[in-house]
């Protein structure tokens, strides 16, 4: 993260500098993680992650987290932790604002073959 | 976290249900850390955590995060990650509400003997 790394995040303002649904951005680093904000509109695919929990808090908008038993519904102000290991597809009717945190390289999707890469901002 | 962990959590529900300042309330938990959602107000003692970096998102109100070299001030939207090893003394001077990140069982004060207990919510 470089120099930025000792300023304030301010995540309104990295979300303005980008388009585009399901492209996650770092924004920061903690404890091994990165800090991702994404925008997302749409169902994402199917996925787990086997080895990490996976850290959801919606910034704007409404998203569902389908589970396969149920949908969890969070609006601005939510946060959901996946479990790791478990089946998961996110899905936004209109557009939504998430902040993401997951170990450094996890694939978005589950796996790197179809993971989107991380952008840094 | 028991029955609580598969529901969303609402941040500003979750501060609703106590009061005081400085007191970290856990509201789930994320590969091993702690969520916590903590009202501050006026001046916490210096400190630093050897193991961990700590990771502040300021939810309400304002807030500086003291370094020894300088001050970094932060209002709702904005993540400050104070990396380990560095000293930091948080202060506000109206009551603000912060989600706070760290691993299960550090002590806010960076000290077992001063520490806040954490409370679940």
């Amino acid at each position: 993260m470089s120099a930025n790394m000792a300023d304030p995040i301010n995540l309104t303002e990295k979300l303005s500098l980008f388009e585009g649904h399901w492209r996650p951005h770092v924004v920061g680093a903690f404890n091994g993680h990165d800090l991702m904000v994404v925008k997302v509109q749409g169902q994402f695919p199917w996925h787990k992650h086997d080895d990490t929990d996976d850290f959801f808090l919606v910034l704007k908008g409404q998203v569902i987290i389908r589970l396969r038993e149920r949908d969890v519904a969070l609006k601005a102000g939510e946060i959901f932790v996946v479990p790791k290991g478990v089946e998961h597809a996110p899905f936004a009717a209109e557009e939504a604002h998430i902040l993401l945190i997951e170990p450094k390289g996890t694939p978005n999707t589950g796996d790197p073959a179809t993971a989107a890469p991380r952008r840094e901002l």
